[in-house]
């Protein structure tokens, strides 16, 4: 029995390495990525009845997949040290959970949507990209922060000063935080500020003043993320380099030193 | 017969060559793009049979100008390998076809429009430049996807979540898209947003957490052009400097060697 | 006395030095972010008397610990010539003055809206992130005195050639530096230009060249940022650079005296 | 009389270079500058002959400033190839003319506007700023040129296909170039393409194209900009560096030198 389930390890792993079932296992999701889009349209019945057939076997057919790979797992364990793997099993465990009733139809088939996301979990170059970007992240923490301090002071004084003037867009700070976003994409937003200079007719100044500093720091920020990349890039190319001299080129200490045998043998020529 | 027609080859060659030729190609090609922005215009009748006649008069000079490029290449295989000729032999081909029924004659007036295209494939500069545009693009691809997956994804929940709140901009899936492209450019995105807000209040996040998705994405794939178009600048200048150097500058190896050669003659004398 | 006064003050250093102190007067601007924006939603008489009591509290809180840091400096003079210590003790005298007046009140709830920015001078990496952006503002000055050159000519110009067609948008100068702001952000600038369009059919010239102009301009001021961050990334990685290879490689020049002396030495030899 | 007039020279010439000169210049400047924008609010009747008779002083001082300029150049041939010195000579003799009626007095108004640009041709910082400006422009000038092909292709195509929609919008080529500059800016293209999508539903093909092609085609400008204005300081900090090793540190090349003499040394001792 042993043996045999070492057999069933090596077959499956064979199998998960396959390019054919690679391909296979992508366009399993093109298709069901495909039948989530379809589902938005009206359908007629017949094609409806077809689609919730084609979802059973998707869903079995990840059921199976995601077994394969745990059993060509060597090591269990490793198996949910990956955090990719762990996002397979999530979205295909949930999809399991059935949902005949027409309340909790819709959160079925918005679960349904994020296999699309098994994409990124199943191209290399997806998954690398999706992991720089959030390593970026951290290293902006301290500018999104004082980013966050300038909205929240720029809310207070909003909700404080414009909330007798329109409710609906200054009412609370956190409509208010709603309010100076769209600001900040420019959407509209002399509408806002007529609307408060009506009143207040010194107010463009708070507008003006917070269009510039938000500006200002979502300049910071990208330059912020344009320098990291660039310094990673440089990185790269000195270490390639010192790598490429390190076979190639003496360095001038080793030069410095063979100068220092040549005049201790002169010394002793003497 | 065949010294004629390399006679004729040749004429053609230096003809296809001289810069009043080309000049002359150009400047009916302006005439050419003229004419098409004059015919939006509402003319007077005679002005009307005028550009008719220049039309002809315009195809005509193409077909002959092809027919010159194509006697004057020596080997006619090589003329389709090029991109451009085959370009624009098409376009020369097309404005052939007669189209006198009305319904055709806008269709007609279109395929001229790409004539102005021919600019791009007679001014080399713009060659060079389109062609490294069209170089820079598979460079991007799997940032293309990935926002492409974002789209997807978040297109199929807005059409599950909001078809009912307003079926002309969520009614499908493709709808939706087209719905959150508009979003990204930050056009009337509030409009949107606040509709579906008095259904679901919490619909912001959605909002939010797309825009910020999407500009994350977008920002790397700007930033994916520029580091790109840097390291081909720095690799451009290190092949010059290395160039620069191999004539002028011994490599630090060769001072080893010398310093190795004086030790030995040193230990010789010994 | 004397013995005791430099008891209390090491013992305030102690504490000022202390991370749970730290923590604690973090905790206590937070919870003073969160009542400001508390505030701004309809509460319960009950929970605003607490609101009042609470602000009464951290008010004293306040007083107490920029008290402390000020007796724990050992040289007072130093305590003002620091910008954060001027800039905490002013927030905290302004909350002090009483606003019981309903007029006032609007005013002394903006005064503590400020206690926020607290949060800036007591965390070190936002007011480095501060100073960083305040530094680099100067070098910003030419060209923000030719973006405004810009403005007001054109300002000048639209008030005096679109006054009569809308006083709303360019009745004098200042509202037209405004209007022309919006714009440079392509907030509805098309109404602006249509408007003005239906006078003098060819104010696209002036609105187009105005967006030009200032693009162009603007994008000088961002790539002036940029250049700039990265030189000064460049400028440390040559320090340290030139560090490392001061400690660990000879100068070519050092080499040179090297071979000089061996020189010296083989003539000698003669 | 000879030497009078050098005399004069001289004292001009140090005039110019008077550092309190230059303020009063630059204050005059400003004071003009105040002036025009005074002029766009309604004014009280005395302030208006106020504004009138400050304008014939200034007037005047410019004239008697150029002629200091003039007369304090001692190569009069030079004068006027400086081009800065040939603008304020401009601006100066237009705002000579005299224009008391009332139709023309729109135009002498916008004339004095030019003024404020005198401050850019006194301030040196400013005219190397736009000196820089106007010299990147040819760079670009590839770039700007398939742009506008880009444009008048999509403009041809928009106005033979959407003139019936909207003549307002697409009436001929030179309208449709201003409606796909708005579309380029974001501003209300959606109002713009839905119009065209209910007849030919499939137009949304056509803005989004246009989008993704102008926008690649500015992104490529702005590219080229930033490595523009890079290459230019990188160019002059390896300048820098090469200035300075070429006064302090030896070449390689000398150090080979070095040793073929010791070579040379050694093979005699033989």
């Amino acid at each position: 029995m042993n043996t045999n389930s070492q057999n069933l390890q090596t077959q499956f792993e064979r199998l998960k390495r396959n390019k054919l079932f690679e391909l296979f296992v992508i366009s399993v999701i093109l298709i069901s990525a495909l039948l989530i889009g379809a589902k938005t349209y009206s359908l007629p019945p017949k094609v409806i009845t077809a689609t919730i057939i084609l979802d059973y076997l998707i869903t079995l057919f990840f059921v199976v997949e995601i077994s394969i790979r745990f059993i060509a797992e060597p090591n269990k364990k490793h198996f949910f040290n990956n955090f990719w793997n762990v996002f397979d099993t999530l979205i295909v465990l949930v999809s399991l959970v059935p949902i005949e009733n027409s309340e909790l139809a819709v959160v079925g088939r918005l679960i349904r949507v994020f296999r699309v996301l098994r994409m990124v979990s199943i191209i290399p170059e997806l998954r690398i990209l999706l992991t720089s970007l959030v390593k970026a992240l951290p290293q902006l923490g301290y500018v999104m922060l004082l980013m966050f301090i300038i909205f929240y002071i720029y809310a207070a004084i909003g909700s404080t000063l414009f909330e007798t003037i329109n409710p609906t867009l200054w009412g609370d700070i956190a409509i208010s935080m709603l309010t100076l976003f769209r600001v900040m994409t420019f959407e509209d937003w002399t509408d806002v500020m007529y609307e408060t200079m009506q009143v207040y007719s010194l107010s463009w100044i708070y507008f003006l003043s917070f269009i510039f500093l938000s500006a200002f720091a979502f300049l910071n920020m990208v330059i912020g993320i344009v320098v990291n990349v660039m310094e990673q890039e440089h990185a790269k190319v000195r270490e390639e380099k010192s790598l490429a001299e390190g076979t190639n080129e003496p360095s001038l200490r080793e030069l410095q030193q063979e100068l220092s045998e040549i005049k201790a043998l002169l010394r002793q020529q003497k």
